[in-house]
């Protein structure tokens, strides 16, 4: 072991082998919540409900091993939401897993995946919930994102001229989501993503993380676009949500394609952030072959549209806005929430070690309005 | 990584970073169990009964972070019996994190906690599962403690004179027991302790260690109160035990006060360790508003007094003696049981590496006896 | 903390404590796995079905503590297939301790266990799965193996002139299977095993481990018997399968033996392992006390033969041969399976890294032709 110097924010341990065998960054994190919640009953608002929740703790390993061309990463999760979500599919067992996958650089600028993690969807999504500036992602994300699974995945890269880069992302992957493990009810998922940088990369990869903490000198901008497939998908939300097991026994099956457009801008402390997202079904109605009413199941058909921008002040204190609005089509029954949240966020050692606050105001098809004033920090090796 | 010379006992991993940024302390540990068990029906004892067991087997990092001043824990279970008692309030998870928590000293003597950890309930209780002198904890402590929960805490010291401390301890949380992710269905929880050390604090928080290690050379105590009101409280012990879910498909919801009054005593080898707890309900049965019969739920109202003796001998060994009785109320219906123990240990490490036995005899409202010889080490890096 | 020099395969974190008081080998590793599997319908085969699985995934920690004497060795599941199969057995919990041990080496060649650990069975069970030549072990291992158990072992070594090496392994175990945490439902179980190495000592314990990477200049043999005896079994597979709990409410009880006969031989790349296995019972049909019809479950008695050859060529590509077949005694009502598998494994870094495929003929009672393509990595630090 050759011992580099760590520091709080770069790894509980963090070293490369004497032998330059291989390096590894370990890092737990968690995340503290606390939640306070006014419903509006039509005149007023009724009393407030509070809660306390870790939200995430994680234990993270990461980096190469033989070469620095085979990195891997293993991330797995230890609260309550993390594990949650266990079934029949996954063998009974709690969703330990989050990333389990090696990445082989094995040609040029030409990198295979193989194992579990996240898909290469929405920008909102593959940005770690370790580098989120509000309290938690959008409800675009949380309805319409395209989450983690296992497969294979090629990532590509061209450099055009001085500073204009294109990615490639490809993926083929089971679709039924993460740690299942009774095979593949459905048929397979293919997910296809084009980013593209016209200034250049941002400092320290900063496109795939929220908040300006480098304070980019000069304007960087990423512009991505997602088509993702999900043949003979099983899951009312693509590779997620509920399997639509029907009453006959049998699994309903149905294509379901989602898109997204979504961007990152950054300059001198300033972001914004926005996603648009679109999910169709074949036939968005589950039912028994033949059958004409009462669906089991619904795919959520619909789109979603998320923008937020932030400033980050001198002091590393950051106030940020966020509109976020899902209309889901009619077939669906489910009402269209929106939401306007407001956050402050204080970067004490950037996103390893901070405190955020956040004030939510929801409605559900313009009624039933919401406030929540959520709290919280972030611990981060 | 500034390597500090560590020791078996002192964690696996145990170090200081170069740059003074952060501390940490790694360390798996593990029980191993044997019981056996004879049961008597009333003229003879029957055919033993043995079984084994891993009781516990943990991984636990503590230590600080940017400065001494923030220190934080996170403890998670791995045996059937950590993590067991998943449900859906916990997303159908294991609860898999014991603590998570981090604890600020903001000011002088004074300390904020956020996160899961114990509340500052009954000695014995706080005491780890490591330190023990028994197999394993009073039933006492089994029936009335009120374990962990999440939420913010606020310690603070006093010195008076020369030596006397006084401790305050005050908590605000959820009251629903660890790892519950559904929100919070009843009301808060309100915890304070007051601890009173006359003749100043124990060698190495000797306090809150069973076995006088240390051999005190002047006596040490500690005297401790505590009060605990769970307000609208929806499990049948405070903030432990069964969600009063009626057959109407609501909560049933009642205040539940606890009280402890505890006290450790150690002197050259001695030490003594006594406790009173007593708990009571606004209205214990839990039934639909209006009814009057068949309660579903009882809440487990009464008293317990547990107390334990030791002597340490020069070569390690201990023999340690300890009463255990608990009174429900007559609403209850539970049988009130009453324990005999005697144990011996052999601390080879400390409470690192030791070996215990104990033999305890077990009566039920003075009937259904039974004897259980219990067997184990624990090791613990 | 004294650092040794680590390497790739040598463990994530390897060193002997400054002071000489422990040490630890700390190594994460993961299985990705790739199926494709062909029904034959009698007349085609079918369109084929792709699935993608993370098989293992695991945290181990093993070394000494005190004295190299005394070993330990903690290893911990995290794939939905490692700690699936929680149950009200397991406290509903999953089942995430595999290994839970010391070893005591107390005298001479004498080592005492006492834990939870892989019982001395099978060699083909006792071999790490991290050290397979297959993608995964064979039908007789799945339906025989006697796996892991809680309780105490005895092992010790005889050696007889300058090579012949005699081992024999006793254990006493719960006899229900790992992380059980309900005491002990049926009797204890008793297994001994006693091994011959006739030409010595394989190197670097290559009799458990798969392929003869070590290319023994001279031939090395082990040929084991094991005799198994499960005392008021409660489970249909010994201390596996399900527990055999009757419409009355009552469990199952009956004698359970299990015989295993096997070897490991290696030279010069090549290597050949056989084994057979045998299980008895008492009284195979599970049924209510009186009754002569309508058994709920049963002992799934018969025997196994399994055979398997390999030759390791020089630049570490592998080819190996694999026959397996079951037969079930008829009283049990289930299919006789039968294997023909062909694979090949590249071993970048011994079993560490390496790259494995392998092609599956099974056939039921000779009919019901399935053929599976299986391919996939080892990534063990």
């Amino acid at each position: 072991q050759e011992i580099s110097d760590t520091k709080f924010g770069k790894g509980l341990i963090n070293f490369t082998s004497k032998d330059s065998s291989f390096s590894v960054k370990f890092a737990p994190r968690m995340q503290f919540r606390s939640y306070t919640s006014w419903d509006y009953d039509g005149e007023n608002y009724e009393d407030p409900e509070q809660s306390f929740l870790i939200r995430r703790a994680r234990l993270k390993f990461d980096g190469w091993a033989l070469t620095p061309k085979l990195k891997y990463k293993i991330e797995l999760g230890l609260s309550s939401n993390d594990i949650g979500g266990g079934s029949v599919y996954t063998g009974n067992a709690p969703r330990y897993i989050l990333d389990a996958v090696l990445k082989w650089n094995f040609y040029e600028n030409f990198e295979l995946w193989a194992g579990q993690t996240k898909l290469p969807g929405n920008i909102e999504r593959v940005i770690s919930s370790g580098n989120l500036q509000f309290i938690d992602r959008s409800i675009l994300n949380s309805r319409f994102n395209i989450d983690r699974d296992i497969g294979i995945q090629l990532h590509h890269k061209i450099n055009l001229g001085e500073n204009f880069v294109i990615k490639e992302k490809f993926a083929l992957s089971q679709g039924e989501g993460r740690n299942v493990n009774v095979g593949n009810i459905g048929g397979l998922q293919y997910t296809g993503r084009l980013e593209f940088l016209p200034f250049g990369e941002f400092i320290k990869k900063g496109d795939y993380i929220q908040a300006d903490l480098e304070r980019e000198p000069r304007p960087k901008l990423m512009v991505g676009a997602v088509y993702d497939f999900n043949d003979d998908a099983v899951k009312t939300r693509s590779n997620l949500g509920s399997y639509m097991l029907l009453e006959n026994g049998e699994f309903y099956r149905t294509d379901i394609s989602t898109i997204f457009v979504d961007a990152m801008l950054k300059y001198r402390g300033f972001s914004v952030m926005a996603e648009y997202a679109n999910r169709d079904a074949d036939e968005p109605l589950a039912m028994v072959q033949g059958e004409t009413e009462n669906s089991e199941y619904v795919v959520l058909v619909g789109n979603g549209l998320n923008v937020q921008a932030s400033y980050l002040f001198k002091n590393n204190y950051e106030i940020a806005g966020r509109y976020s609005r899902n209309n889901y089509e009619e077939v669906t029954g489910v009402l269209d929430p929106e939401q306007y949240t407001l956050g402050i966020s204080k970067y004490i050692v950037g996103h390893k070690l901070k405190i955020q606050s956040d004030v939510v105001y929801s409605t559900l098809n313009d009624l039933n309005d919401n406030i929540i004033w959520r709290a919280g920090f972030d611990f981060h090796f």
